[in-house]
């Protein structure tokens, strides 16, 4: 067995346009640190996932009935996990921007963090998430160059980085997000985020 | 307001065939007990609610990555909670036989009983359970008059109760299975469950 696969590792597939996903960007730094798991960020997009269905838009929208109760539900668990809760005028918004730059960032310090502000500006704030100003904004606030990882996100080396992962979410058949991995076992949707944790704390003990 | 609004009462809209409908068959009787809260059985067919979505078929069937990654969920949920699990040979099962006998028995005392025992045998026994035999079979298990029930089940009065409740459910936007509503909210999937409970608390304890 290659040593990596001993370390409890969760790699989480999301999408900033995604509701569930922002309920999992919120919590799942601090759910994998208290079971020792690293959190390995995988960013993509959902829309291509949802064409290659023969969807033109998310289920929450194509299905009415689904779609007005999952915004009752998102006020539900926000509260539920005590997070902030402004319903988006625009649903689902363009993420590409914000999923360049976590394709950058994805192996930084600064990831975590990236991610939360983004969804907030999404989720609580209720503003564009793809625009320079707005992602600019969230990476100033961090302390960081912005121009420089903007430039570097939208190079031409970059982009086609964010088309490949969200092709191999295809090629491990994932259909929605937030979507979870833990040694190959998916975990689907934000409510199985502690069963995802507990299989790799479990995996690891059965090691021991 | 109307006294039978001040008593716990979750509204259990279920189908046989429906896997998650399993497992809230299994654990609502339990669950519900210990937080006070009764239930009230509303047995339905989801076949005319997806049809009328424009899906000849569940989602799971149409959908392979997403029917594939619940028969694995199934799986794993049986184990934690406890509950055998034997993927069924033919899915969804029809269910119109025992969904006719439950609208007969929703406000006896032996519904939960007759359909956990409908739900093993589909869920745990691979056993077709539209057929006379099988659900007599649970019938007379319960020390119950078989034939008078399955008459009744079939008579021309009942068969419209069955075709009606599935419209109220269509009517009151159920989409999916299993779903519950306390005092107007609706929750859907046995995810859900706990969250529908603790609501049905609240709501008493605020007017205590």
């Amino acid at each position: 067995m290659p040593l990596t696969d001993e370390r409890r590792e969760i790699e989480f597939w999301f999408d900033f346009a995604s509701n569930y996903s922002y309920l999992s960007v919120m919590r799942i730094e601090d759910a994998a640190a208290a079971t020792g798991a690293t959190v390995v960020w995988r960013p993509f997009l959902l829309g291509p996932i949802f064409k290659s269905f023969g969807w033109d838009n998310s289920p929450f929208v194509l299905q009415h009935e689904k779609g007005d109760y999952m915004w009752k539900d998102m006020a539900r668990e926000c509260r539920k996990y005590g997070l902030p809760w402004n319903r988006p005028s625009t649903f689902p918004r363009v993420s590409t921007l914000p999923a360049r730059v976590a394709i950058v960032a994805a192996e930084t310090p600064w990831i975590g963090e990236f991610c939360r502000r983004i969804m907030l500006l999404n989720f609580a704030s209720d503003r564009d998430i793809n625009s320079q100003e707005a992602v600019a904004e969230v990476l100033s606030n961090l302390g960081l160059p912005a121009l420089q990882i903007l430039d570097e996100a939208q190079s031409e080396t970059n982009k086609p980085r964010l088309r490949q992962q969200t092709e191999t979410a295809k090629a491990k058949r994932i259909f929605g997000a937030p979507t979870f991995f833990v040694n190959g076992e998916m975990f689907w949707g934000n409510d199985r985020l502690n069963d995802a944790l507990r299989f790799a704390g479990e995996r690891v003990k059965a090691r021991d």
